[in-house]
This record gives C-alpha cells, sequence and structure tokens, in this order.
C-alpha cells in the first residue's frame, strides 16, 4: 500500500504528490457538491449540519479567551487509523477524509485539506466552513493572523500536536503579538459530550510465544542494555507509539481499525516498568504473565492511561533522564520534561530494534507471506473466470479478497482497507470502493487490487495490476517499466548502512528515461502482526538507513489521470549480498510471491539482466507457494501458478540493441571531421 | 577533483569517508615522526617549536579570564583555501594540514583532525600538543569538560565560527556550568604581531564583459526583484562568501590561492548597495565601474571591510529584515541581526542565483572546457612518449601539465592544486606530490591526474586515469565499472528538480555489484572563473535539487588501499532532456571533453546502452576538440584523438548474457516442482 495515507509523514507525502503531478480531482461540476455562493445556498444531501456544534465548541472558546481553536487530525498517538472516538475533526466539520486541519475563530471556520479530498469536503460540509486547499502551518498561521487581532489566544489541545507541529506554529506565530495556548482538556470533547463514541475496551490478550522473536522480559533486558551504553546515560524511555507498547510486551488488541494495538504508554526506568493502560481490560492470566503484582525491576506496574502526563512529570522531578522518539511524541508529554533531561533522538530504542527482525521474526514474517500468495492466487483465478461474465465489481471482489484471506491459518482481518480500483478510478493513488459507489470490473480495462492481511505471525501488503483483454501498447509499456522498477531496486546490491532515499530511484528510472513517474513514496517498513506501515524503515528522508532483518515493501507505480493505474508491491527482506569482492553489502529478497501479470510484460524492454532475475523470482515462488496449492487441493490455483511462472525468454535477444550500437559507431565513422 | 577538501562540507566527506572506509593512513613507525613518550623526547626536523607562541597566547587569555580558547582552521568567510595571514590554526600548532581544531587550555593543547591527517600532525608538531583522532564538537567538547573546571570560560572568536557550529558548541555545553565566550579580538592575532602575513592588496580588477553573463546592475536588480517577491519581505541581502560579491560586481582579484576572489562583504539593501572592502585596492576606472561617486540606489557605496559588523549592527536598528544564507555566514555577523530582523535561508538568493548558468554563462563555460582539453591531451599524448623513458615524475608532470594549461587562451592560473598521483599514492584520494617527494611514472602502474584550470570564461576541472602498460583484470574491471558509473549518472534522466543526493547511487552501482565503492562525494558545482567547487549545487545532502542551467562535476572512483586509485571526473551541464512521453525531464550534457584510456576499458562488461552512449560522447569529442587541435597545428595529438575515439564495438555482444538467462530458464524448467 503506498505512503500517501501515512499519516505521520504526511507533509513528505503531499510534497511528492504536489512535485511529481498528483492526479487532478473529479470536476467538481459533476459531483453533488455544496454551493455557498447561491441564495439560498445549495446543500446536498451528504452535508453535516454543524452549527449546533460550532455554537457550542465557541461558547467553550469564550470562557477560556481563546480567539481560535485548532483541531487537527491526529490522535495522541500519531496512529496512521484513528479510533471513532478520536475523530474530533471529521465531528466538528462533517468532513471524514483521513487529512485534514480544522481552524475556528468566533466569526469563521476553515478546513485545511490537500487536493485528493477536496471533492469529498465540498460534499460532507455545510456553509459554515471555508475549504482551504493549500496545506501546512504557513496557510494556516496566515489565514490566522488576518482573522485574529494582536491580542489574540490561540488555543490547542497539546496531546493532538506532534512536537514539530507545536515548533512549526510556535516559530511562525512569535513575535506576532498573537498567543499560541496549550488547553489540556479537549474543547472539541467537551462539546461533543455524551455522544462520543466510548473509548475500546476489549480484552488486551497475550501474542502466543509461538509467534514472538523474544520475550518481554529479553526485550526489557536489551532496552535497557541500550540505555546503559548510551552517551547520555538515560534512566528511562518513555514509549508513546502504540506499536511500541505492544511489541515490548508481545501483548495485542484491537483498538485501532486494522492495527493490533490498545490504547497504553510504557515509561520503562533502569529500576522499573509502568504500564499505562485500562487495567479492567487485563484478566488474571496476563496479570500474571506481566509479573504486575510485585515491584521489582522485571515486574510491570500497571497505572491508569489517563496518569501518563502526571507521571511523566513526577518522575521528571528526580535525578532521571528521559529517552523519547521526538517524531511521534506529543509536545503534551514533552513539555513536562525538563530540557537538560531530555535524551532526543528521532525514534526511540524500541522503534529501532523492532526495525530490525531477529531470525525467528524474520522466519514468522516469511511464512506469512507465503500462505498470503494463496488468497491472492485465489482471487486472481477466480476474477479471470468471473470478470468476463460482468459479474464483478470492485466493491465486491474486495470483500472476496478479504473472505479468502480470512480462510488463512493465523488471520486476523485485512491488515488496511483494501484497494479495488478498476479503470480510472486505478489512477487515484489510494482509491477504495464502497457498497454504495464502485465500478464493474472488465476484460478491456485494468485492475488494481493492493491489500494485505493481518497473520499472528506476520503483517503483509502487495498489490498487483492486472488486465484480462487486449491492453493497449502503452499500458503494456507502463506496466512494464513499473516492473522493471521493481526489479532493479529489488535486485540493488548496497553497502550496509545506505539510506532508502539514495536507492529508490531506481524503481524510477525506467519511468523517468520516457517521461513517466509516480508522486508517492517507494516504500515502507512492516511488521509482525504490527503496522502495515511500520516506522522508520522505507525510502522516505525520514527513515533510518537500510540493514540486515529489516523489511520494506517496494512498490513503484504509474497513474495516468482518468484512465488508469498501475502499481507493482511487494515486500522484501533486507540480506547480506554475496559480492565477487569481500565487503558487508547488502540486497533485498523479496518476500511477497505472486506472479505478475503475463498479458501485461513487454519483454523485449527488459534487459538479459532484469529477465534472469524475473524469471529466478518466478522459479521461488513455484517453489515456496506451489506445495502449499497443493496441500490445500487447490489444483486449479496451482495450475494456473505453472502457467503464470513458466520462464519468460526474450523474444528478439539484442538485436535491437546491437543494431542501434552499430548504427551509431557507424555515424561515428562517418562523421568524425564534420 | 574530489570533495574531500571542500572545506564547507567536511564533516559530511568525513563521514563518507568513515563509513566506505578511507585508505589507512602510511604506518607511522616508518615515518620520521615525534616520540613524546620518552626522555628526553624525540622531534623530527619538521617539528615546530611552539613554546613561545603558547606562552603569549595563555597571556592574551588570562588577561580575559578564559580558561581555555578555541582556534578554528576556518576564515571569516568559509573559504577552501585560507590566505597566509589566516593560517592561525598552523601558526600556533606548527600543524599545516587543511582540516583540524585546535584547543589551548593554561596547562594544556590539544589538535583534533581526522585520518588522512594524523601522520602529518605527529611529524609537524611538537610535544606541546596532544594529537586528537576524533573529529567533530563532541570529542572537543567531551575533553574540554574534562579538563576545565565549572565556571570556566571557553572563548572563541566569533568571526571564524559557523552559525552551525556555534549552536553545535552552545548545545554541547550548555547546562555544563562553562561558558562560551565570543571575544571580538582575535588573540592568535594579537601574539602573532607583526609576524603575521600581511592582508592581500593586489588590485581589483574588473572582468570584461565578454566573460560574464549578464552586468552587475542587472544582477543588482534580479536580486532586488527576488527580495519583493519573497513573503518576508526582506528589505536586504547580506553577502558573506567571497564568490557571491565577486559574482554579483562582476570583479575579480587574486586574495585566494586558486579563487579570483578578493576579501569583501555585501549589504545590497533595497535603496542601496554597500561594498566592505579595501577602497584602496580600485583604480580610477574601477570607481566609475560602480557609480561609486553617487548615492543613489544603483551606486556602489564603499565603506572599509573591517566596518561590516559595525555597518550591519546600525543597519538593524532600523524597520527592516535582512536576507543571510545560514550555511557560510558567520555567528559574528549573525548575532548582530536581531532574530525578528533575520531573514535566515540555507543560501542566499545571490549563492542560488548563480548556480544557474544564463545562456552565456553557459556558452562560456562550454567554451572553456573545449580549450581545456587541449592541454590535457598534450600532457597524455607527452606521458605516452615519456613515461617509458622512466624520466617522469608526478612532480615534474604536474608543472608541465600546469604549463600547458598556461599557454592556453584566457587563462589564470590553475583551478586548485594539480593531483599527479602514481600507483599507490592514488590510493590516497587527495594526494598532491612536492618537489621533495614525488614518484617516478612508470608504465607498470595506474597514474591519475586530477587538476583544472581557471580561464577568464570559466572554471574546469577534470580527472582521467590511464596505464600504459598491462593493467591487471582487477585494474581493468575496477576501472571499467567506474566508467560504468560515471555513464550511468551522465546519462539518467530525471524530473526538475530531482535531487543530487537521489541520484548519485547510479555513480556507483556497478562498484557496489561487486561489492566495491568510492568513500567521497559524486560531484560538485562549478562556476565561471569562481571556485571549483561552487556552492550549493552537487550531489551532497546540502546540495539544492537539480535545475536547467546548472553545471556539476560526476566523479565516481575506486581506491585500491596501498596498490592504485581510479578516478574519472567530468563537468556536466544540467540539460532538458527529450522523452517520448510529454514532462519537464532533465539530464546531463557532458562538456568535459578529453577520452577515456581504452587500454583499461573491458568492453564487455558494458551494456549496449552504456556502448552507445560512449561512442556518441566520443565522437562529440572528435566534432569539439579536433578542430582546435588542428587550428594550433598539433597534428600528434590530433591523430591520437582520432585513435582514442574510434568508435568501440562489443566484442562478443550479447552471448554471454543470452547463455546465463537460458541457462536460469532451463533451470526453471527443471525445478519449478523440487
Amino acid at each position: 500500500m503506498a505512503l500517501a495515507s501515512w499519516r505521520c509523514c504526511s507533509w513528505l507525502i503531499l510534497l511528492c504528490a504536489y512535485t511529481w503531478g498528483h492526479p487532478k480531482p473529479v470536476d467538481l461540476k459533476t459531483e453533488d457538491v455544496r454551493n455557498c455562493s447561491t441564495s439560498p445556498q445549495y446543500l446536498p444531501m451528504t452535508a453535516v449540519n454543524t452549527t449546533a456544534q460550532l455554537t457550542a465548541l465557541r461558547e467553550q472558546m469564550s470562557t477560556r479567551n481563546l480567539s481560535a481553536y485548532i483541531i487537527p487530525d491526529t490522535d495522541a498517538h500519531m496512529n496512521e487509523y484513528i479510533g471513532e472516538h478520536d475523530k474530533r475533526r471529521a465531528w466538528i466539520t462533517g468532513f471524514t477524509g483521513s487529512a485534514g486541519t480544522a481552524v475556528v475563530t468566533m466569526g469563521k471556520a476553515g478546513l485545511w485539506t490537500d487536493s485528493r479530498y477536496w471533492t469529498q469536503a465540498e460534499r460532507e460540509m455545510d456553509c459554515n466552513w471555508e475549504l482551504h486547499k493549500e496545506v501546512g502551518t504557513f496557510p494556516i498561521v496566515n489565514w490566522l493572523l488576518t482573522n485574529i487581532s494582536a491580542g489574540g489566544r490561540i488555543g490547542f489541545d497539546p496531546s493532538l500536536f506532534s512536537i514539530g507541529s507545536w515548533e512549526s506554529y510556535n516559530k511562525s506565530l512569535q513575535d506576532s503579538g498573537r498567543e499560541l495556548v496549550s488547553i489540556t482538556a479537549n474543547l472539541v470533547d467537551l462539546v461533543w459530550g455524551s455522544e462520543r463514541p466510548p473509548v475500546p475496551s476489549e480484552p488486551i490478550y497475550i501474542l502466543q510465544e509461538a509467534f514472538t522473536g523474544s520475550t518481554w522480559q529479553e526485550k526489557v533486558s536489551s532496552i535497557r542494555s541500550q540505555m546503559q551504553k548510551h552517551h547520555k546515560a538515560p534512566t528511562a524511555v518513555l514509549l508513546s507509539a502504540l506499536d511500541e507498547t505492544a511489541w515490548l510486551f508481545n501483548l495485542r488488541s484491537s483498538d485501532i481499525p486494522y492495527n493490533p494495538f490498545f490504547y497504553s504508554y510504557t515509561l520503562l526506568t533502569d529500576s522499573s516498568i509502568r504500564l499505562f493502560v485500562n487495567k479492567s481490560r487485563f484478566n488474571s492470566e496476563t496479570l500474571h504473565y506481566l509479573n504486575s503484582n510485585c515491584t521489582g525491576s522485571m515486574c510491570v506496574q500497571l497505572e491508569d492511561y489517563s496518569q501518563v502526563r502526571d507521571s511523566v512529570q513526577t518522575y521528571a522531578t528526580g535525578a532521571v533522564r528521559i529517552w523519547i522518539g521526538t517524531s511521534y511524541t506529543m509536545y503534551g508529554l514533552y513539555k513536562v520534561i525538563p530540557k537538560e533531561k531530555l535524551v532526543a533522538d528521532t525514534y526511540s530504542p524500541v522503534m529501532v530494534t523492532k526495525a530490525v527482525k531477529n531470525n525467528k521474526e524474520q522466519a514468522l514474517l516469511r511464512a506469512s507471506h507465503v500462505r498470503d500468495a494463496v488468497p491472492m492466487i485465489r482471487y486472481l483465478v477466480w476474477l479471470e473466470k468471473n470478470v468476463p461474465k460482468g459479474t464483478v465489481d470492485e466493491f465486491s471482489g474486495a470483500e472476496l479478497l478479504d473472505k479468502f484471506r480470512g480462510e488463512e491459518k493465523f488471520s486476523s482481518g485485512p491488515s488496511f482497507q483494501t484497494i479495488s480500483a478498476s479503470g480510472l478510478n486505478a489512477a487515484l493513488a489510494h482509491y477504495s470502493p464502497t457498497k454504495e459507489h464502485h465500478r464493474k470490473l472488465s476484460s478491456d480495462e485494468m485492475y488494481l487490487v493492493d491489500s494485505g492481511g493481518q497473520y499472528w505471525d506476520g503483517t503483509t501488503d502487495i498489490t498487483r495490476t492486472v488486465h484480462w483483454g487486449t491492453p493497449s501498447a502503452f499500458q503494456k509499456e507502463a506496466y512494464t517499466r513499473v516492473l522493471i522498477g521493481n526489479i532493479d531496486l529489488s535486485r540493488l546490491v548496497f553497502p550496509a548502512a545506505t539510506s532508502g532515499l539514495a536507492m529508490e530511484a531506481f524503481a524510477r528510472r525506467a519511468l523517468w528515461d520516457v517521461g513517466l513517474n509516480y508522486g508517492h513514496g517507494t516504500g515502507h517498513g512492516i511488521g509482525n502482526f504490527l503496522s502495515v506501515h511500520e516506522w522508520p524503515v522505507g525510502f522516505q528522508s525520514s527513515s533510518i538507513t537500510m540493514g540486515k532483518g529489516m523489511f520494506t515493501s517496494i512498490e513503484p507505480g504509474y497513474y495516468h489521470d482518468r484512465e488508469f493505474g498501475i502499481r507493482l508491491e511487494d515486500v522484501a527482506v533486507v540480506v547480506e549480498a554475496k559480492t565477487k569482492y569481500p565487503g558487508t553489502y547488502l540486497t533485498f529478497d523479496v518476500v511477497s510471491l505472486v506472479p505478475y501479470d503475463r498479458n501485461l510484460i513487454d519483454i523485449s524492454l527488459l534487459s538479459p539482466e532484469q529477465l534472469q532475475y524475473l524469471n529466478h523470482y518466478y522459479q521461488t515462488i513455484r517453489e515456496k507457494v506451489g506445495p502449499e496449492l497443493q496441500q490445500r487441493q487447490l489444483l486449479e490455483e496451482f495450475e494456473w501458478l505453472q502457467k503464470q511462472t513458466e520462464p519468460l525468454s526474450s523474444r528478439a535477444p539484442c538485436t535491437t540493441s546491437l543494431a542501434s550500437v552499430l548504427a551509431v559507431s557507424t555515424l561515428a565513422i562517418l562523421n568524425w571531421n564534420v
């Protein structure tokens, strides 16, 4: 799944989208959208009346003497997916898109969102709201400076602002005469009141030992040992990201859609382990598992989730130093730690340790990917038979694929909402169909399916693009160039500790060559039954350098506005490369095992090395997935796999290239003295 | 010329050097170095007695109540090459290497330098000095914390500290109880007294209009227009880098070795132009050229160089905003500008505008490179005849090449000290021979020559590596892989505004493939009769994104410790690429025009596309340089050029690759059901 919906890097993705040309939004005139300039104003059925909630919010602002209040789209843990009770921005504006910031003053209300969501915002918001189409701090601050006078106070919830976000607003408003005011109570929550959905309270359960890389005690010891080795000698690590705590204790639950996490914080000190969570969610077995009845350095003390700020503040009064990951710790916790007691790295040691899968974790993740190929292949075979009948649509297709995945061993649901996009819908990189709005699949169109599963042993994510009829020459060329990008990055040999950013152009070069490109990132880390977009591995500027044992997706694409979209995504593990001369070199080993669409590959564009790589990959698929299919008596799928993975051979090997070389040589000989 | 000696990025280069394995320094035992642990201590003839200057410096420190004083290796303009009167660190320590920081306390004196200089430091320093082998702020601060007690004051000259350097020291010393104290008078200068070499005072001259891209008035108007368009509405731009002022006014002199600059600052405001310089260096023609006798917005007011700090401080008391480039403006000037009046970008608009050469500047730079090929070819032909006689050494060779360049039209000397390195000496990427220490050139060894010229129309920089005998298979392979890197980066097609960092791996991939690499940057910007290493173009993390009209070197290499070194460097201009599908795509057009060594190319490693590119390049060399040689009656050189640029053709086209593809295919067929 491409990264544009990865909340934490949204600025980066937007940058990419703007630089490389994001597909234009659908023409507003063709959609049923609001019209606030007519009298009476026109509001579609989908628009939400927000007058009451705005009035109530302004009352709250008034009692606190605020001229403006900022409502971001984040929760307190920088989660990619937001729980219902955390969808404050959606509730106050009516706009349900995943990215967008709202600001309310006494007289106005504005929403800032990017081009992906402009139409949706015009359909969902009433005329209380201005839609602003530039994103980032700067346009919001500019608007604030125009709309509130000097001396004005601008309120925000510190638990919903990242450190970086706070720094950005603070810097822009400095010397402006307007004050940025941290308000601990969330004003939207106060107004939302009893209508607000409850915080999840499902049991928190232990991930069986068979599915974990090491025990929580081993993990705690490892992190403590890193604390001791750090030159700033931190006495504690504060964990804010939900997957940090879930990974550390090998605990899971289902608070967040698609992510098996539970709301929590951890303060791991040199002598204690404090887990902030709703205690009632543990049963006696889990309490025993955590040694929660003792107080030694290997006993987990449970404290209430709401106590984290006060507890960290109290702890910080001692002779301590607290290690945090600044890219996802919220300003509300950051500001209670005195600066001289802060050990601030971009990522916590838990985040960095979790990124490198140990041998057992690698084996688990690989196994989940072998099994995950089965529902993918079942679905592709089923489509091949049923699409020509005209009975399949994007939504029912996605449902069937989710069903196939659900039948797999250790399945725990999809790892994100399946992207199932036919024809022009696939040109929008993150389109998902709904029960109401979807397109029929057809042999005359390309179809893109980007999906993944959560399994107890691993999280998966794969994209394939197919065409059951006769693709155009341009579609074949674009598909093949995307495939070449996937192959060239996958087979790259690189020195240890190379950054993803320094190598991701290999996934683009074949497209660049002819003036094509894609407007999203090239890949992201992935977890063992954790996030499908796992920090901090990947090809972004914020990613850490590549190391052995890291897993990343590799997913170049091409999106032709209003016509079609292509993405070929695999998950790969970083492994040691065997080089001719000695040295520590790495490469990728692709663990996703589903063949590409032969119907869309123009073999003449592949170099002998690329073809060799592809045939080797197909051989691996046969070896690993073939037996899985046979075991389950999926004989039709097995036959299909054999056919799809038959070795490809170049039809016109070298002749073209050789001829062109000779032509140039001749030219050179003839012309040298011109 | 590779970047390791580019002062402004030294931290980056060192990082590269350490990550990718810098050649090990020569064994200390084999050199005549100091031994401070024996009694009596042993000092080589080359060591400098620094007792007197240290005593005098400590007296100065004492009167200012300083516990320590930091002496960096920079001057006030972050120049790459340092004038004699600015070599304070060398004078106080005895150590003359280009990189290294000295710190003096009342009882101790320490020098911090990187591995390139350890031996040299042990030869040049007496036993007053400790040699520290870790570099960066952190080890220096650690040492300071150990060696001076709480309450201690650490002095530094604010005009020799970059903003970044000050921030780094300040942050590390915060809350340590030690105070960082800015001392405007330089204490080393006070001690150095009359022995200090004089500041250069050669005339400053006007670069003829034929050699400039536009008049200074046009440049001033363009920068003022950028000031008006900037969202922070700066009222002035402050120029600290010497090439900024030289470029803006089309003036040149010779204050800095290899760089035609003069000590100066410029404060360009919306209504005035203030040039800080030694006024006596202008003749009446130049004064007239600058309209220095009037006071309008297009008249240049001359103020004394030493007045810049006071003048900026006075200007900053008004309702103004001053735009600076933070990466090279010194802390001394930065701190006199109130924060709210600062418009701080990494690079000033002059730096960024200068980076994009206009059509005339491009034509000038291209022309200088065509002419520059002549001395290079003359030298290569001469070497081919004379090396086998055993009469050529690195130093005399370099002298001859410099002489050949000096005979070219518009020549103004070399653009840096010629790197002329035979055999194992070339494994040290920045080795230069001296009259005393050099190696004989031999047909049994590889030879690397990295050199460039200053011409009135352009600055050049080119590296070629040759072998006149029978290279080993490994040498040929390494050379060819370096060449492939040069070719693959040069022929890359990429979207406008791609960063150099995102594409430089194309210059490394062929080496990475077999476990080889190089430990320096891949290229740097270059000027029109300005710096050979011109900010901010290149492939570093600090470089701006690539745009049409920028010139950069492309210079992959390979260094085999204690055996040989290879570097193939060309200068290229960023041009529009013609792509199959429409879009704004760019590529490089190589303007250096000297053939590579056929004796070292293993054609079987080149793909048809690489071979085609190479033959096309050779054809261009023939077309452009051939006539130059003929014009000058250099017929032997002309014949040599024809021979060297004969089209190359693949000897065994495709058979190997094809065979291996077929082999894998067969394997796949046989093994699919294993």
